[in-house]
Formats: structure tokens, C-alpha cells, sequence
């Protein structure tokens, strides 16, 4: 009987939306393991060690919460953790569809995999990473959008970032 | 921590897709209750209490599902069940739309209410139990839409309904 | 090889819209059939023998264009007719998601049943049979969202029927 | 130059989301029309009359709202106060492709018909009309989902209504 | 009172679907500030102070209608500009579900911020820059897509910067 | 009368999914013309020459189907052989409303277009090119998404690309 769930998700980075997630998540199942899954196609701001380790301290106060790393198909996730059901956020009818699809090629490439969607809260459904990304990029104000203890940590990478583009 | 979840539907009549799900939930869950809501503006095909009997006729097998009929609010469920998760199928962006609405004012309505949504298999996304009413009322064959081991007692009072309605 | 489609519908009554759709089936198909389905559940503003006669006048100067009326499931005409194609007109993602899970119940029911989405032109998509019912009932114009040879029989039983239920 | 809008709806009954768009509607028109339109395919459960009344009461204290009754085409109030913006509310995406629609048929009868659409409060947009006569219906608590003001009027019509219907 | 507006896009380039929306816009607004937004993370195709004169000849014919480029977020150009109301162009479901969300995070940004979704006119929600932008990549015929008088300027910027990428 | 129809794609690579529904147009069509569109905004991962040799290998064995290699717009091609039907295959609501878009644009830049959707079987709903992509990437198993008899040389492609990248 599965009592764990695993958060897969970029990260890229960590919003207030998230944390409300895994402190949800945190609530109903045994454990939460939060992946940091690396995408093939997008660089991305934050490197991936750096991910794990803000969300390490975003995540430090909730007992039940783990992060890790994982450079590979998240059904192969599954396969090596059996039982754990896949939770993904669902801010509205666009994210659904793609989820409900990629839960079925999960299923089809490991046939244990569950996927189940949570919807946002509603207050925080307009929050996301592009959207911290692209305020933090114009200098608008993120305090209110990543997890306070994080906040230096991301800022830092968002706007050097930034800066190397130019 | 939570390891029940409740499965609320009309079940008017209940089909092969609910069982898939049913199944899915049992294999997740410790205990699955499967809970035959009443609709107070929509009255149906089937008395509600033949619903809970053909729905525990069909979840006769699997030894951690339990059927109930509720007449209230799913969010007074949750209160008098506390601890329990609320499992809704999703076929597609649509259903997934007004079920992240059904979810935020069930929130409201009992703040510990939590929601996951899991997507339909795909082969049997198409399946609903309007769609089985429809091909009965026209003679056609839901043999393959329905549990097996109730397919007498639902196309008795499907067919039964539609006499009545001439 | 097909070479005939079937156009189903309610057609209660028919619009601008629906004719746009079978100018458009009958300049790619040797014949289109138009087929008034029986709904079951809802009861409509014309009687179905009258609507036939109306798409008939309004589908008249259309060579290869036949119309009848159908008290069955979609899938059986198709078994009775094989290898003629449905058309179905979607305005938008919405009724595309209907349309596209009803296409996959035909195919269950009868597997050789093809389903062919054709978008409506934009400048008409708007227009629907219960948009009429609804401008009528409120005794606003009709006059440019039906066929015009078919107008004064088609606002007969629009404010006739609504006369009967004041 | 418009400065005027109207806010067009059922209101059965008013709900705190609908307060939160007139409030925001009046604070950037000059003056904002709340109408009542009437329904002709669907009784309700509150009396027209008492409809106009309750949103009077509760858009007292708004000095730029008036509460009116429209027995015809949303098209034809516009024709009779030119210059007036139709203002509708949108919650979600399936809301959004409806009054797309309608925006443009309303276009057709009326040409000079422009409809905006004001998304509703994220916190807010899983309350509806529907939702507070469900709730309603099986004797939750909808204190928190009407204007406090005519919570009693509102909670009477919608629990004499369901005892009539037992 | 409000009685100005801006239209924040793009406009990369502009088209007669724009075009529609400023004059429709005009016709209900004081005054129509066309503000061209810095992307940060698409460079495009057109120079942004070129986009900005392409528009302003576009525009002027419209009296009340002016035009500027705006490297910031939407959030403080309306905290610069109090009282301006944002419109935004809609032209289906999936548009508007990313304006409802958008429009959220703009009033987290600065309360004061007020969207309003105009629905393109139907016979034009085909149009956008992007399918401009591929048309005249493959040498189409982009004449009646964009603004007559400035259609040599944006054929120029469109095939040059094409020829660049080869 | 049109008895050919066109399926035009990036088949980047060809899938499982993609073969479906190129069988099942070669049953209602007198001959099917699959065509490799060259997109000009994204370079993608396998030649398009390569592409139009592994999708001959993969339908030969389907007497009605020809596979070519078109680098211009569709609607130059409907153009190029009139009476041909444009025939888009539709997952679900987001690619239905993004292909009616593209439908209208084709008739606004050939009327001569018309656009037929087929949805995809529900139970390769889920698979897509960029699923292949993307597993292929991670050394996941791709050998049920794509044909049998071309599953090396995608395979070559992918690998040997994704190589290339690091």
C-alpha cells in the first residue's frame, strides 16, 4: 500500500505556489519526495544543484519532506521507488490536459504509474516560475512570490543571469 | 495521515470506467469508500438506493472498498470522515476545469478538504454513464459498457425508465 | 472507397450555419446525407417530421444533398450505410472535446464508424440553433441567422411554441 | 464617449463574486446598470421582481449602481442606451469561449454592441450562483458566499423553494 | 474616473487584427495608449523602435490614439499611469485562460490594475503575428493581414531578417 | 469531386500514432499524399530528407499512400493540387482549437481549403514526436511509440542528435 508520493517538477525557481503544494502533499501522505527532474530541451536559470539545495531549505521545516535529483524519465522514478504515486499541480483546464496526457504515456511506459493532479489554491493559481522569472528580469518584486527564507538565494541567480545575457 | 479516500458519483449507472478507477484507488488507498451522492435538481434513472446495491455488487471482490449513500454535502462527508481524500475521475480538460472549481468551494466550505484528481484511462475516457443511458434508450448494446456481474439489474431499469417515459 | 458522409444533427432549426457546412460536405463528397437525429431526452421546438421537411426545402437547390429522419444511434446508421463518413461541425475546442469523445464511443459501438471534425467558418460561428430559439422567444430578428426560403415555417413553431408553454 | 456599462446576469441569487465585479466595475465607469435578464428557458428559484430587489439592497451603499429587470435581448438594451459597454464576468476558460460567442452574436443583432470581459477575483471564481442553491439545497451554510445584507432574504427563497419540490 | 486604456502587446508585427481591436477601442475609450512591450526572452523579429513608428503610422488616423514602447512590466506602467485600465484581445478559450491568469498576477503586482478581455471580431480571430511572420517566411502573401500603409515596411523587416537567418 | 486527400506534418520522428491515422485516412480516401512540411522556426532533429525516406519505409506497404517533402505553405499546396482535402489529426481541445485557427487562416489564403479533423484513437492519444524526443533523449524505450520496421533509424537520429547537443 503506497504511502509516499513524489513531486516532480523544474524548479526553476521554487514558488510559493510550490510550497503550498508539498505542505498539502506533506499532509495527506507518509512522505513527499520533491524531484528536481532535468529538462533535456531547456537550460533553464538555476543550476540544478542549486535547485536542490534552495528547495533543501525551503523544505527544512516540514519533518516528512525529501529532495533530490533526478536525471531521467520519471517513470524510471517509479520503477525504482515502487508504490509512490506520482502528485502533480493543476492551476486550470490547459495544465490538465497536458498532465492527463503525459500520465498516460507515464502509465504506458511503466504501467504502476499513478498520477494524481492536485489543483492550485485558487490565491495562488497565477503564480509560477516563468512569471517569477520574468518579474525578476524587470526588477519587479518577487519578495512576495518565493519562499522567504530563499528569497536571497533565488534573487541572486535570477538577476546574474539576466545580467550575462545582455 | 490519511490512507482512506472517498469516491463520490451519481453511479446512474455505474461503468466500467468507475471501476477502473475504483480498482486504481484500491490499489493506492487502504480503504476506498465509494459514495453514491444524491442530486437534489436531477432526479435520474435509477432509485438511489439500487444504486448502492448494484455498485456493491460490482465492488464485491475487492476487499477494501466499501459503498454508502449520501444525502448532503460532499464537504460534511469530509468532516464527519476526517482524514479522508477526495478522489474525482477526469477525462479531459473540461471535466478537469469544473472539478478544480468543485474542489475550491468544497475548500471553502470545509477547510480540510483536499482533492486529487485522477485521469480516466485513456481506451475508456469515452465511456460515461449519460452515454450508457443514451445507447439503452435507443436499444443498443452496453454489455461491454457496464460490470458484468450487474449488467441484468442495470439495463432493467434502464430500459424499465425509458417504457415509463413513452 | 467512401464517397458519402453523413451530416447528423438536431436541426431545431436548422441555421445559416449548418447550410455553410453542407454546401462545404457537398463540394467534397459525391453525396451528403443529412440526418435529423431523434434526441431522447429533450424534447425540441419542431416536430422532427417537420424539420426534415424544412431541411429538405432549405437543402433543395443542392444536387447531390438527401435528408431523412433517423430514431436510432448514430453508430447503427453507420452499420446500415457502411462506408459512409460522419461530419460534424465544431466551433470551438469545446464542442471539439465532445465531438471527439463521442467519435471514440461510435467507434466502440460500431468500429467502422469514421468521424470527421469540420471546423465551422469563423464568421458564423457564433450562430447556433439555440442562439434562434433563444432571439425569437425574446421576439428579436431571426431573419439573417436562418435560410430564407425556410424563414416564415421555422418562426411559426419558434413563437407558436413558445406561445404554449406562457 | 461611453461612460456607462451594464453587468447583465440571472442573479438567482447574487453571490459575493458578482458584489466584487460591480464594485470594480464602478470603480472605473462612470456609472454601471446591474440588469436582471430574464430567462425564458429557465424558471430559477427567486422571483424576478425580488431578484431586482435583493441587488438593490445589496448595491446600496455603491452610489454609481443601478439595479434594473430586462424582459428581452441583451442586443436590444443596448440599442435603447447607445454607448453603453456590455461587461461580463469571466472565471475560467470554458466561461471565456461561451461569452466569446455571445459577444459576437449580440455584434450581429446589434452592431454596436462591445463586450469586455472581467476576469473574476482568483479567491472568488469558484462561487456561483448554481453552487450557493446547491449548498443551499442541502442546508449548508452560504453566510459567507452572499452579501451579508440580504443573506436572509436570499436564504429564505432558496429553502422555501426546495421544501416546495419534496 | 477611468477613462483611458492601454493595449500592451508585441505587435511584431502589427496586423488588421489589432488594428480592429484599437479602433474598437478607441470608440470606447477617451484616449487609447498602443504600449509595445519589451520581451526579454524573444528577441523577434522587428526592431522595437521600429515597431513603435510602424504602429504610429498605422494609428494615425485615429485621433485618440497614441503610441509607445514600454521596457518594463505591464504592472508598473500602470502604476506610473493610475487609473488607465489595461484591454486585452481574446480570440478563444486558451487565450483567455492565460489573460485570467496574467491579469491576476498583474493586480498581485499593483492592486490598482484592472484587465478587461475584448473578444476579437470572429472574422478576424484567425490572425496573429506569428502566422504573419510564417506566411511571408515562405514568400506568402501577407498584404491584406496588415495595415495597408505600413505593409512595405513590414514585408522589409519580415524578409530581410528571414534572408539573415539562412 | 475530391477523392485525394493531403496529411501534412513534421513527423520529427513518424510515430505509432501518426501511422493510425494514416491508415485509417487510406480507407476512406482514394489516396492519401503524407507531406513533411519544412518549419522555418525550428530546425528540429532529423533531416526532412530523412524524414520523407523513413515515412516511405513505414507506409509502403499501404498501396494508396505517397510521401513527399513540401517547403512552402499548405495552402500553396491545396493550391498546387486542387480538390484535395487538408486532414489534421486532434488529440483533444487545445490541438482541436489551435487547428480551427489554422484551418481559417488556410481559407483566408486559399478559399479553396478545406480542413478535416480526425481525432486521434484514444489510446494513442498520448503519443506525440516530442514524447518520442524527449523519452529517446533520456534512453528510455521507444520502440512501442514508433513503427517497427523504422525503429533503428530513428532511433540512429535521436541518439546521435542528442549526442551532438552535450
Amino acid at each position: 500500500m503506497s504511502s509516499c508520493c513524489v513531486f516532480p517538477g523544474s524548479f526553476d525557481p521554487v514558488t510559493i505556489g510550490h510550497m503550498d503544494l508539498i505542505r498539502r502533499a506533506a499532509g495527506i501522505y507518509e512522505c513527499v519526495n520533491v524531484v528536481v527532474m532535468v529538462n533535456i530541451s531547456k537550460k533553464g536559470m538555476i543550476p540544478y544543484q542549486e535547485r536542490v539545495r534552495i528547495l533543501q531549505k525551503a523544505c527544512a521545516g516540514i519533518s516528512n519532506v525529501s529532495v533530490e535529483l533526478w536525471e531521467g524519465l520519471l517513470a524510471d522514478y517509479i520503477r525504482e521507488h515502487p508504490g509512490t504515486v506520482v502528485i502533480r499541480c493543476v492551476r486550470n483546464a490547459d495544465e490538465a490536459e497536458l498532465e492527463i496526457r503525459t500520465a498516460a504515456i507515464n502509465r504506458r511506459l511503466y504501467p504502476g504509474t499513478e498520477t494524481l493532479l492536485m489543483p492550485a489554491a485558487a490565491e495562488l493559481a497565477d503564480i509560477s516560475s516563468s512569471a517569477v522569472r520574468e518579474i525578476a528580469a524587470f526588477g519587479g518584486d518577487i519578495k512576495g512570490l518565493v519562499p522567504k527564507n530563499v528569497y536571497r538565494e533565488i534573487i541572486k541567480h535570477l538577476t546574474t543571469e539576466h545580467a550575462d545575457k545582455k
